[in-house]
């Protein structure tokens, strides 16, 4: 037991009938090991689709995409990260790199937010986060601040997209949703255009329920009277939240650690979170945690950087060594340290978010 | 029968159960003749909506939002005409003129259009047409080359319409065809928004059959968070097509008289037109012709200035004193004058409004 590999691929093994049904692909061990990233080697990035090509490309040190985004909904919490982190991994391999703040997707898709000043509102908060992460002010755009031509790109789009097809993926055709999967498409393909810099590899992080997006997205990639470079998504487990049974939620505040929450608020939520420890101490003991459904451990795996460390408190939680409490401290710690540093750089950035956002 | 008025109210009488069926308003008989215009005095604007906001502004010599617009998909013929007219009319009134060159609207509604640059392609030959007929540049907009919050703003629409309103209105929920209801809403309400001069009435010009798009942007305007004034609408009957029982048809090119046709497309066409001349000489003389069926004389209705020759010659071909050949001839001589000359400022419009299309 003490030699498990806590992200060895036997985890992912569940999502491997889903892989063969829908059509992507697991991520080989071999690239797991390879692209020296937490996030890869720890099996939270699972899957993909033309994942081959952006590898080709790095290795040969040739520019690709990194497109991703953040609809402006609300507060980011931890889930987001991990969209940050594969970005600022790729950003570090030389790519081109395109990070949608979208601001019109958040409006019109989510009744709570009532006008685009409100989303814009979020935005320069979200973005302040972002450049604090070290993402940089070119690296980034706001959706409702671009170019006519990704407009006319938009627009483009929902004429290579029929409406039986739409329906069978999304179950309903309401208007502000079809917008901001309009949107969500022109912002994964647009950098392939000729205005922007023409045909390329591109790559885009999504979470595995996404996938009816990607498959929209590279068959509307196929019809365009352009040529596109059909683009290669991976697809990452989600966090789940703090609580048993439930996701981590902007509304339930208490499912999520927020990267604004203060270390009082980290120290609460990080007590309450479900844990995979014994009803007694010696229970635990004899018989060991279960990190695999510990919600503080699974922070840890998602987030600490050092495998050396997550990797030992895996085995001395499993085998009883650690207990819940310890292994809730270090969570705790890590947490306040890593987010009272972030929150610190959040400040500063403060002002230039708000100028890239309200001009 | 010598002193039929060939546009009396008399004539639109069978609208008028369309009008309290819809919700619209018959054009009072005073505004026809107080407003001096042509399309107005001869009945071919029938209807409105809140037309008063309009005319109490006209009066009051305040500036109101000129709105219209044409989809590039094709050559222009004489009924586009109708809406030019309109809308120099309320130019020459002192107003903020609006013209939508609406190329995206056509890319995306159109099968036939198969990319953006044909669309754009046609709009630089429209645009040319537009500015010979006195607009100028200031007027004009092409759809795909706006600012952000004109794209902003048209994605904002979308969540202001429920699926299934726009269904029960349109039938369908075709992806590009609602792309271009939400880019003509869009048109007309966007001179409003703060950053385009604020709340102001409004007018544009449609055929009757469009009214569905005036409600469901009246609807809209009150909806959206923004204070907007609800848009006034007047709607003109149709020239129809040159031949019994058929429209004006880009498509069926003897159905229409083209901006840009010749004086031999003209004759021609001028000549095959259905006319309502009687079988023979001896009963034309006794019986009279009948104008009202004549798409001859309906072009001169239309289209020709002089409300004196109108009259007579609707008087003149009624009773009979008129042959057929004679109303042709008078027709086709105004067109290759009217279309020659305007042809020859087209020519010298042609490379300013490809700069204005392609940049």
């Amino acid at each position: 037991m003490a030699h498990i590999d806590p992200w060895s691929s036997v985890e992912i093994e569940d999502y491997e009938h889903i892989f063969s049904e829908f059509g992507m692909e697991k991520i080989p061990d071999a690239w797991r090991k390879k692209l020296g990233h937490h996030l890869f080697r720890r099996g939270i990035v699972v899957a993909h689709r033309d994942f081959g090509k952006i590898l080709q490309r790095m290795e040969a040190k040739k520019p690709f995409i990194n497109m991703t985004g953040i609809a402006t909904s609300g507060r980011l919490h931890l889930g987001h990260k991990v969209d940050i982190d594969l970005f600022l991994f790729f950003k570090s391999k030389g790519a081109k790199n395109y990070f949608a703040v979208s601001d019109i997707d958040a409006y019109v898709s989510r009744p709570r937010i009532e006008t685009m000043a409100d989303a814009k509102k979020i935005a320069a908060g979200n973005l302040a986060h972002l450049l604090a992460f070290g993402l940089e002010k070119e690296d980034i755009y706001l959706q409702s601040n671009k170019e006519p031509r990704y407009y006319e790109f938009a627009f483009e789009i929902s004429k290579k997209i029929t409406e039986s097809t739409y329906r069978a993926i999304y179950g309903h055709t309401d208007l502000g949703k079809i917008s901001a999967v309009l949107l969500q498409i022109a912002d994964i393909l647009h950098p392939q255009l000729k205005e922007y810099g023409g045909k390329m590899p591109s790559v885009t992080g999504i979470g595995l329920e996404q996938d009816p997006h990607a498959k929209i997205t590279r068959d509307v990639a196929k019809r365009l009277p352009y040529s596109i470079e059909t683009p290669s998504f991976i697809y990452f487990r989600h966090q789940s939240g703090l609580q048993q049974g439930k996701k981590m939620s902007s509304s339930e505040p208490d499912t999520a650690i927020f990267l604004d929450d203060s270390a009082d608020d980290i120290k609460r939520k990080v007590n309450r979170a479900f844990s995979g420890g014994r009803d007694t101490l010696e229970e635990h003991r004899k018989l060991g945690g279960n990190p695999d459904v510990d919600k503080t451990f699974e922070i840890l795996k998602f987030h600490h950087p050092d495998d050396a460390l997550v990797k030992s408190v895996y085995n001395d939680y499993k085998s009883g060594r650690m207990l819940t409490g310890e292994l809730k401290a270090i969570c705790r710690d890590f947490l306040t340290e890593t987010l009272s540093k972030h929150q610190e750089s959040v400040e500063k950035k403060r002002k230039v978010a708000e100028q890239i956002v309200l001009g």
